[in-house]
């Protein structure tokens, strides 16, 4: 498995960033390489999003990929909530969304197809997972969202001088856009969701999974109920878990061979 | 000369942050060490910011560390004028003056003494170094600033939908904090002169250049006039010049025996 | 936990050469530090060496620093075998414990006393553990070697236009020097020991693990035996395993607390 | 330009190796791309090898990308000479003109044919240009070759415990093979222009320079003889300078618009 690390000029970004590419291209001489139904098949391609406090770093070793053929990239948004925000140079959607994904297609011929191109990613990057989904339908097939900050209706509630013990009303207010606009903004994924049905698009395919002990878990259950009521087809678990690695990895594993079988 | 690079959890960013550092440690059995003046002085350390969408990377051999004994560390700033700005997470002006100098004393051994320590910096890091020695004088003896983003008045006065071409108006509140109170705001260099001679501290010594055919010119000499007014000894310098690297390598190059004789 | 990358130039290898090192010094505000009884004391050091076809990245998350109040140094020896060969610019052996352990000293005020500093590798790097601190045996006060290529009686009884399915003979030559002088060789660890038996030096607390499974088990034991007959305290374990991380893991977990008590 | 890092498994070095790689292809948006007649054309590659003791990090803005429109691969090659070695997994050559552009075509598409493939290097890498291109001329079609190495004559006639001040006979025994039959061996460059006439193949563009005060003068001028009493077309050029990065880069910018006009 090859390990990438890029750095290019985000147009989005005003700046230079960087994201981690691992490609399952360079078999060793001395282990022959895997033969299974996924490797008949042309490589997929998973983007992975960190959480809030977190970088592309903490994937080391993303999810097997030569077992999947999977090339995975892991960019870094540092704590943008993967939203185009209020200040020029945080468009942190857009670059997911069609910088990034514009840029390995040129650069290393992946994600080419919808079907190909997965996104998945954990807390802030669950909920950045959906929403990238949701907002670029057709470039992302499909969407795993784990123990996900689905945030966005306690954000619309904020008003100046409140926040919350993570951060303060002006961080919230910076990546969501105005609080009181946020009901009818596309940094909303029920807001995009009701636009896709609308338009009649396709929806991704959605996987989503919380513990049953994560503080987050009320925030899970009531988007999942929103997507029932909206008559979105997904996948929804729960399992006895705490927001932290294990509960992630033990997902991650599940989640992978559905969306690549 | 070794090249370091580390990322760590900064509390000001709540998120890993990285930077460069360079340090003169590793004489080649094949090649004597320098002897010299410095050679026999304690290893000074110098700070150097980088510009409005550049990192730490744009300094890749900087400033004949050998030859001078110093260690150069270079913070990624991204685009955040080295400012606390308002979100949680953009505090940049105190990770520069207080969490990134004390984990360079804890972690190396550097920057123990202020008259050791000297802060530089291009365009926005001109800016940056001038507002970081003014804010933590009794941190820094010692600051350079090129081609400075000197804007503060600028922005001083922009008002809500406004800008200018190079970001909107949002980004300057979010670096700068609101505008309107500005002018007695510590993101202000001219409000730190004020507050630093009316508590009778010590100031860095300063050196500034700019390039005559500089787009910043203006705002170079108002603030080059304002400190002859607040009678604050500094060295200013005009030579042609535009704003890029041949006049940033021009003057590093001779400012950093000024500041290290 | 600090990530940090040193790249430097080194006189043993004659080029430049970069190692990872993990220190446990940036906690982070919402998270209080760990306190405990490793806590209280002063940082420990542990060199983690690679094993063939291996490198420094092996190790993301090495052993739990923080845990341990470790900072964890992970060299690159490429398939070197820790040892000095005979080529210019081979001295890996040198490298770990002369100029690598000096410059940490130095660099980072880190393996001051051989107390704190031990060494631990795997395979090919599990018998550089043990090579290592018989070599410098005033350098490391603890050794844990797993899985270890303790392959020295084989290499001295090969010959030209030998080798093995992993090498061939110059490539064990170059490591290993002349193999039919590898029995009074610096390069055999049991002449180390006999020597340092002779010179009446302190040897280190030794470790070692093997499992049951794996290919140099044979090779594992007869150290094993060896140690006994020359009266060399070690602590010595097998148990079903093979030649992988799994095992690794298990057993970087349990003589970690060890070698730290 | 992307900066690009890349590290992969390499079979011929028989461990992970890492080569930069610089790509011109993210136009910023507030920089127009520059139109010139090399901007029409495809991307051109060209692979640049560095010298005794360096590595691919002495290349940081190499030559210009942008205006020539070329991608630039930069590996790393230790002290090995750029040849296959005695050594199991010292395969410098093969990975060069094999397996190294195999992968940058298979995962970049790019080097895909042999015109637009250069290589370009300095002192060693200077030498491993020659070497390489001669030994691969269906795969490099130029070669640029500064102050360049070409000691395999003085490597010819060492004996055992012989060497020079560079490095041990056993240090030249391993790259470039027994000396005593290096006069036959596709390690020496005369032996594949010999090789090549014979075989009626087509010869790479050939660059060379050397400065007049450059210790390796006598060499190149042996070369360019050679070339001349062979009939191989080439360009030599001599000019005042000594072996330093001042005389590579003026002569890197002169050949690059050579090759790629």
């Amino acid at each position: 498995m090859a390990n990438i690390s890029v750095t290019f000029f985000s147009n989005c970004l005003n700046r230079n960033t960087s994201f981690k590419l691992f490609i399952p291209n360079d078999p060793r001489a001395d282990m022959p390489p895997q033969e299974n139904k996924y490797s008949k098949l042309p490589t997929r391609t998973l983007f992975l999003l960190h959480g809030y406090t977190g970088d592309a770093d903490i994937w080391c070793d993303p999810i097997q990929c030569g077992e999947y053929n999977v090339a995975v990239i892991a960019p870094n948004g540092e704590n943008g909530f993967w939203l185009d925000g209020l200040s020029t140079g945080h468009k942190y959607a857009t670059l997911l969304g069609e910088e990034l994904i514009d840029y390995v297609r040129k650069t290393f011929g992946l994600a080419n197809s919808r079907e190909d191109t997965c996104i998945m990613g954990l807390s802030m990057g669950g909920f950045g997972a959906l929403h990238t989904a949701l907002m670029f339908p057709d470039k992302f097939g499909k969407c795993a969202a784990l123990s996900s900050a689905l945030i966005h209706n306690e954000v619309a509630g904020m008003r100046k001088g409140s926040g919350n013990p993570v951060a303060n009303y002006e961080y919230y207010r910076e990546c969501f856009g105005e609080p009181s606009k946020l009901a009818e903004s596309v940094n909303n994924p029920e807001y995009l969701v009701k636009r896709l049905k609308e338009k009649g698009g396709e929806f991704p395919e959605i996987y989503m999974a919380c513990g049953t002990e994560d503080f987050l878990l009320n925030e899970n259950r009531a988007f999942h109920a929103f997507l029932d009521k909206e008559n979105v087809k997904h996948t929804y678990v729960e399992s006895k878990g705490i927001h932290d690695m294990v509960f992630w990895s033990e997902y991650a594993r599940k989640f992978i061979p559905e969306m690549f079988k």
